[in-house]
């Protein structure tokens, strides 16, 4: 399979004055920039687009290479040419949510009344918020019907309210490793995440641009995220007891095990890369999501869906278990709507849906030929 | 059933100079007093003895009240007149670890070297360590051969430990909720506690006491076990999305739902009653503790062992995974040992130990009757 090679992010701004975006939490939010990046071809009749939605700690970059760069996008290997997101036949768009770090308008972005960076000035913003943004991108991208939506964990929040919000713009939805509404276990998960920096002293209430980042609480709420993203099996697979020193325990508190580094690097690594007010945002959104809110009900929730569903979970994901995906399934069916449900066996946790490259693709892949429009494909 | 009523806590003082303890690591310290506790009466022939051992954040009072208190200790519904440990037929001893810092020596403790307390400069003790003055105290209260020893979680290491290093000194072992070997798992979440703990800048290397304590990353660090000893469906269960404010969420980044609230009150609660350099030792205690370190290999780990077993484990327990019992359970049978083994059906998760009383008491009085001398009790 060939390789996308180099891509460059995009950026478009909508909701200036005096059309600012009316937020659920009753606030407004104007001017509101969307960082996105597009691969492949859009057909002529412009049926063939695909937006997917990324994870809490992801971006618009999803695949090929920026300039430069030594690491492909963050789901390269599901998209490109030949690639279950086949761009030689799809046009797909992915997009930095409303709230995010990495171009799109957010925290650290500057607040247009004071000239400074929002910080906790920031209005909070729901699932529902983000989707907003990115149809008024898909709008301005002149696509009335996308052929397909997806996501993987939190992306998969967005790609169900999106279903649900404008259920005649889309096709199919591609549900992966997510849920209908955060449960207590992940909220107390991401609380936890949430206090470690806000104890950080460098934290400041939100006011750390351009003087010292609150790094140490950020690292240990990355810490805490690579946990529950890994599973028991796939931490012991991966390190086990392993040493950092040949064979000997140091009977200190410097990193005996291979686990413990490993965890310190990655929460080292986030910090320089995220936003510590966008991860407080972001983790805030999630887990105010719930489906049921306004009806009290999940088949009642997804009433106005229209499009087909792909549902997959993994059998060892403990941060989105497998039965909240079922869950899902059995409201979607409960609305006679065209629901593919499938099981992925793996031992990588969550992660799996970042890494169990093959048996996802296949799924994807098959999944969203059904919708494809022969005649109007780029290449045939 | 009765309760214990008022109850103390007694000291005493071993190795002292020259005889200081020679720990695993080739340190030395000394003195080492021992806070313990006993319930019930020590019979004539001394054979109705129970050394309970306690997990990382309890201490050796283990059962009814403090002078003034309004909560019984730990173990409270387990130890008492006509109670699973029934103090009307049973001497019960229970004693704080060595590095704990309810009254037995640990980092908090003054260095008669220096007359400041410890703190980093405290030895990095193992589970190993901890046995050896419990059984000072044993030898002291003349006890040479106990009926019964029992614990759970890191109790259950210590027990595990000393029916090894000690196989004539008991008639049997209770294992409750525990595991022969810490895995990569349980050693990343105790290290983003320890983390937490040394990001804090008011923990200053360990030296805080008389200052302000490292409060932040202890309830960071406590938020942390709290979620690892409930499970998912007992958080969902005892929580689910309720809201602090009546049916309303704040969109703000205060307090939205009640299992934030439970944590931020656990979590600040703990830091008021434990030593943060207390949770560094006795976590790295617990990580470091490998059965198979030395023989390769968990049938010939056990082999010096003698005592009957009794192996108690939790279906939702995600923390100490049935799993590991069964691996326990396993390599006590090669060893011809008499093995009991018990999986109780719980929502509790790693807290069953603690909270499923009708269920455990039943097994564990059960077994206990059998290692029972009738003719000595001190009541028949």
């Amino acid at each position: 399979m060939a390789d996308l090679g180099t891509v460059k992010t995009q950026f478009v701004t909508f909701c200036e004055t005096p059309n600012e975006l009316l937020l659920k939490s009753g606030e407004k939010l104007g001017p509101i920039t969307v960082a996105y990046e597009t691969y492949g071809q859009l057909n002529a009749d412009k049926s063939n687009a695909i937006l997917i939605f990324h994870s809490l700690t992801s971006d618009a970059h999803a695949a090929g290479f920026h300039e430069g760069d030594k690491k492909p996008g963050w789901w390269d290997p599901m998209i490109g040419p030949g690639k279950a997101f086949d761009t030689d036949k799809y046009f797909v768009i992915c997009a930095n949510v409303l709230g995010g770090c990495k171009g799109s308008t957010g925290p650290a972005s500057t607040n247009p009344k004071t000239g400074q960076p929002y910080g906790l000035g920031f209005p909070v913003v729901t699932i529902e918020d983000m989707c907003v943004p990115q149809k008024m991108l898909i709008d301005h991208l002149g696509i009335k019907k996308l052929m397909n939506i997806a996501g993987g964990s939190m992306g998969g929040l967005l790609a169900q309210k999106w279903a649900i919000m404008y259920p005649e713009s889309t096709e199919s939805c591609i549900l992966i490793a997510t849920n209908t509404r955060h449960t207590a276990q992940q909220i107390a998960l991401h609380e936890v995440a949430r206090q470690a920096i806000m104890s950080d002293p460098d934290w400041e209430n939100g006011v750390y641009y351009n003087r010292t980042i609150p790094a140490r609480g950020m690292a240990v709420a990355r810490m805490i995220g690579h946990i529950t993203y890994m599973s028991e099996k796939s931490m012991d697979e991966k390190f086990g007891r392993k040493l950092m020193r040949k064979e000997k325990v140091g009977y200190d508190f410097s990193t005996d095990f291979e686990v413990e580094s490993y965890l310190k690097y990655r929460g080292e690594s986030f910090v320089q890369r995220f936003d510590a007010n966008s991860y407080l945002y972001l983790s805030k959104a999630l887990d105010y999501f719930d489906l049921t809110e306004e009806t009290g009900d999940l088949i009642e929730a997804f009433k106005p869906a229209k499009c087909a569903f792909l549902v997959v979970s993994f059998s060892s994901d403990w941060l989105y278990p497998p039965y909240q995906s079922q869950q899902m399934v059995k409201a979607l069916k409960a609305n006679d709507l065209d629901v593919s449900a499938i099981l992925i066996e793996s031992s990588y946790g969550h992660d799996a849906f970042l890494i169990e490259v093959d048996n996802q693709s296949k799924v994807v892949s098959h999944f969203l030929q059904r919708f494809e429009k022969k005649s109007n494909a780029v290449r045939s």
